[in-house]
């Protein structure tokens, strides 16, 4: 029986500011990363997207970004591994507060925008943000790109993680996402992404941008929820991948 | 046998600012109040803060203000009691992370500034902070002013409750301190302020400002250090403390 | 001759964040009023804005706020008059520079939300709003709420003042605004609301709640564009006031 | 005749937290660079320290910083061309309103931390700064790392421009500083400091770290005012180079 977790960004409002349909795709992923106040959600929002994955039985996690809400934590900050550190911690602990107030737990932590990229690709920092979760809950379970720095780290500190595979992103050979700013780097025809993905949850294979095919192991599939359009295709995915028979579940069920 | 808490507000400094002497304090209180990185506070200072009372063994509390670091939390804004509500757990959530971090737990909560001067006068508004403790975690104790809103929306909702006095403070016959604009406001004669404090302790008693005797129950006492003088004070004020026999201890030890 | 200017709250997206039809309502106003990066916008939405505005020949304003993004400048923030001087400075300040930039130069200021409610009423703090205005260029007209504090603080220190009213709302028999809290406080009905505003413009009369006629001066009137019927409200009355041979024109070419 | 500027980074407190001896060290200076409130500095601060450069006679520059408060404007951000334009636009033009409520007028505009550090290698990122100040006022001079892209750029678009020189620290034969994290980074003798910035305004020359004399251009020395010892150096550097026959002025008065 093949399992995947389906994830999304969700909480992203800001006090005036709506972003995203998050009651609607909360309704076909199995985990939500809920932003934490640094790059976008506040107290508010939190508060309110936390009622709402409870309410749909949906699987919370952590999104800490950089503290650029301007920026809305994509651009790369050169933070020290400290700083890194605590932000995360600082983020997670935030998140926990509606958590528990909810009677729910979290269950992973998945790092946002710049943080999450420069985190792939640097050792050091992606070490940083797994001794954040590690030391505030060993038991939380760590997403990140999929064999990347972020999974090493995790898995070299003692974390269980999560592999995280984009259906809509092109690959390099080495696994890495191909720049948004070449060619290619997206997959727009929608039929590609849904059997790349099945192919990757089944196959644990992808076809790289050149042609060649590359392992990778995919255990959450990150989706949006921006508008109505991504929200169909949210739904169109899960039920291509339950008509293959692969099951959709919250991370913590099969990790 | 008296028993009384000494608590200081620490954890002020923000980035590049430092404020507030706070490994010089730590030694003398049984209580410490750590900014949450709204008023005051990120997570750097949150992280060496905790380290800080840990290692002096003073218990830690959670220390919410409004988000204006600009003013330092000071100023009155007109949230709604709802965003006060999540507020309060947002900053509580964030700092429990560096506690868990330490291996240590969260004794108490106690707004700051303009939360804690508005929520002492406003039924409403305390029970929402009071809510806020309550559903993030019913163990922890909720200090506010003695006999103020506070203390009451904390008793009525089930928390345990700690009453905080003001050694430097003139307090009116309704037990609410004289408001720093009206002379007479502040307490300047150090072995004044020393003789009131115990008192409060012993006797549950302290002249008002009119002459006329109050009760007032003390179970921590506010102090700060902020400077070198102010710290000599702590130091002066727990020394007198324990000549008269009262013990020095962080609430969680007789709440 | 009747002339009346019609003005608009735009520039307030943020960051990732959309928030209104900028582009739209701008063809139809006279005035912007354009945040300045405290309550709502950034340098990037105001560069756009101003570009927006002086293609549309629509004279722009400073909308100054409170320095509160996450309560988009709504909340009363109770700041000294010295802070309030200064914080509507750095706004004016900031919005002239993308102004000077594009050739233009800065017509008016109008405080935002709580600060403008709070001006309205509050002599002083509308002396030192007028103060700021007069100090960085007093040539700038001051834009409040017709008849406020606001109005008289401008003409007591020697700044041109423009009294504006509102289509949607109720007024009391003093002129202020029936709070949103109490019914009938929004007309709702569009032709009502029309009628209302010429009337305001041509016999400087408008109807309280009370049903006592009451005497206002009416130099703008405030529309919005947060959504396609509010863009399309903006549209008839334009023409509504056009047909009944009111000019609609910036403050400076008539104040 | 030699003339020299002298230049310190002033108004960097916020809010409650204090920084820098800004009365003393401005009564040594002829050029102010003013925080402008992204990194440092908040409206009062700098209508304070608007008034002390005046009182002083001392020229005022703007002095534009990254948007984070938190880490002081020191890290490196990956803001777009386009941002980094608009941010300078905005901080330029909030100190500007200070400045015009004096009856003084901006002299420069100097990018502060990362924004200097990177303009100062990154050639698109230096004509970004240079094209925001030509914008808005082409007679602002451009302070910049002397020989560096900033100066390129500022000189390439048509505006002065200030070559900045360091007493206290060492250079690389192309021109640019050597790493802090390289032993021999700082120049912590302070007579060689000083016959250094002798040399560098009279000659035309330094000594660079691996004992090569370069051609450096001094229009402006950096000093600072943290602490007394700072101000303390600052005072002798400047009697030191008036003892020379070098004049100290602002850039005002000779670039």
């Amino acid at each position: 029986m093949y399992k995947v977790d389906l994830n999304s960004d969700i909480g992203e409002s800001f006090g005036n500011y709506k972003l995203g349909l998050d009651e609607e795709v909360a309704k076909y992923i199995s985990s939500a990363n809920i932003a934490c106040g640094w790059h976008a959600g506040d107290p508010m929002v939190m508060a309110k997207t936390v009622d709402i994955a409870v309410g749909e039985n949906v699987a919370i996690g952590a999104h800490p970004g950089f503290p650029d809400l301007m920026g809305f934590g994509r651009r790369n900050m050169l933070v020290t591994k400290e700083e890194a550190k605590n932000y995360v911690k600082y983020q997670i602990g935030a998140l926990w507060a509606f958590a528990k107030s909810n009677g729910a737990e979290l269950q992973h932590v998945k790092a946002h925008g710049g943080l999450y990229n420069m985190a792939a690709k640097d050792p050091e920092l992606a070490m940083a943000i797994a001794e954040a979760i590690y030391e505030v809950d060993k038991n939380l379970i760590l997403m990140g790109l999929a064999n990347s720095e972020m999974i090493k780290a995790g898995n070299a500190i003692g974390l269980k993680t999560a592999n995280e595979v984009f259906a809509d992103r092109a690959y390099n050979t080495d696994g890495t996402l191909v720049s948004r700013k070449l060619e290619g780097a997206m997959i727009t025809d929608e039929s590609l992404a849904i059997s790349r993905v099945i192919r990757m949850v089944k196959e644990g294979k992808v076809e790289a941008i050149n042609g060649e095919d590359i392992d990778i192991k995919a255990d959450s599939i990150c989706v949006h929820g921006d508008n109505p359009k991504a929200v169909e295709f949210v739904k169109t995915i899960r039920k291509a991948l339950e008509d293959e028979g692969v099951q959709i579940m919250p991370l913590k069920d099969f990790i």
